[in-house]
């Protein structure tokens, strides 16, 4: 995220409890602590804030309690920013946000969000967006789709198949029809960079515009390790909460943001691919 | 309140920065500070939590940031409520969660809130009811319409009238046209007292279910205080904002939670306004 934002002459402060591993001005913070970050933002002084840090421990998010600390967390981050000068404030949202259905999902589309973890970002999103009117914050809330990329955390569906296939274990999964929005980090990073140097205001979807068959994705996963017989497609069976398809779209993205991702779902894989052989070496 | 609680038999303790005037158990707590809340629910281990409080200062709540703070503490509330163990919880929420226009509003209404505090209440509800259906806690939520009686704080339509009117000084308001759904405080604490008392979930409106005229509000007001000759209706514009008509379908509150008030309008101002001049007297 840091480098994407440097790239377009942003001076960047990070907040959080641990240092980032790009070179920034570092403010160690608890998030969940407002006063503390109360402080610590009124120190900073910034003119721009980006806020991506939620609870988001995979397999326990969705449904986990520390969602609502996060709801305040969120408010008291965006309300300590505007009270101190700030002026633009973009934070990360969901595509778990809207009703998933076999539609492509546009910004205006109904949010009847199907888990704690969607809830709590769809109504963090609706306060945020009466503060920001209210004070004159200008306001974007970027809806994440999915992701990859390298470096990412076990748990997730691309670095977990990656590690399996590379180390010869078998990768067990769902028949893989289901179609997923994936982006790669390096896009997703630039999509947030573009948003915070806009003036776009309101929801804006962060998203490749392209969803793919999970199948389609290990198989060139497969292809990438050479080991494609290592994975059991219908080892387990789709969880009926996930739906079909969950596809953005992102004109929004493209034609007020202006962004334009680096990255198709080809060249991504193989550069995850590419920086997990790398660190193995 | 306390009263219509303790008439269905229930043992009240109440946390806030002040004892009410009623005989309870009282939990000194500011409800803005988290821990401390945590600490007190889980000493009183309820079985049923009411939430009323808000920031309230009329004039200023609409709009005002403190409604962020309500938000994060509502929700740190019901948390430590369940977590401490507790089975039912009724928050209240208000008729300013819906987008007003001139039907009257039923409880599953398009909610669209106008300003800041709508926003904030509609949210709030938003991630509840989602954490209630994670946790298996009984949830509803009262969207309270407009209220009078004794002893209501001044800033307010009719403490504001009869006290000018008592008084023998002019009062001056809009043409009075708007159609508002007001009801006696005693019958709002005994709707709250009866939904925490019932099994339903869910939104549940709490009004009269009969919007009536400002203006024939003020000329009863008039005639009790024997000064209708006070009133200056049209000594200012309504807002832009303020809608033609905001009454409440009280269906589910007569049917589902088997409430029926005790005053209407007209007792109801005379009851108010009685309690008024002893306390002058």
């Amino acid at each position: 995220m840091i480098p994407a934002l440097q790239a377009r002459g942003f001076e960047v402060h990070a907040l959080g409890r641990r240092p980032p591993a790009a070179t920034v001005v570092f403010h160690p913070v608890d998030l969940l602590d407002a006063e503390a970050v109360q402080a610590s933002v009124g120190r900073v002084g910034a003119v721009h804030l980006l806020h991506l840090a939620w609870y988001a421990e995979p397999g326990l998010y969705w449904r986990s309690p520390v969602n609502l600390d996060w709801v305040a967390a969120s408010l008291a981050l965006v309300r300590a920013f505007r009270e101190g000068g700030g002026a633009r404030a973009v934070v990360a949202g969901t595509c778990a946000e809207y009703a998933w259905g076999p539609e492509r999902l546009s910004e205006d589309a109904h949010c009847v969000p199907a888990t704690l973890y969607g809830a709590a970002k769809d109504a963090t999103q609706r306060v945020l967006t009466a503060y920001a009117r209210e004070t004159g914050l200008s306001f974007a809330w970027g809806r994440l789709f999915f992701l990859y990329g390298p470096r990412e955390k076990s748990g997730r569906l691309v670095s977990d198949a990656i590690r399996a296939l590379s180390s010869g274990e078998r990768f067990g999964t769902s028949p893989g029809h289901q179609r997923r929005d994936f982006s790669h980090v390096a896009d997703v990073a630039g999509a947030f960079a573009a948003l915070v140097d806009s003036a776009v205001e309101g929801a804006v979807n962060i998203g490749s515009g392209a969803a793919v068959p999970v199948r389609v994705i290990l198989e060139q996963i497969g292809q990438l390790t050479g080991r494609p017989d290592l994975i059991d497609f219908g080892a387990r069976r789709l969880a009926e909460s996930e739906p079909a398809s969950i596809e953005a779209d992102v004109s929004r993205l493209r034609e007020a943001v202006g962004f334009h991702p680096r990255y198709d779902l080809g060249s991504g894989l193989t550069d995850t691919f590419g920086a997990y052989s790398e660190r193995q070496a």
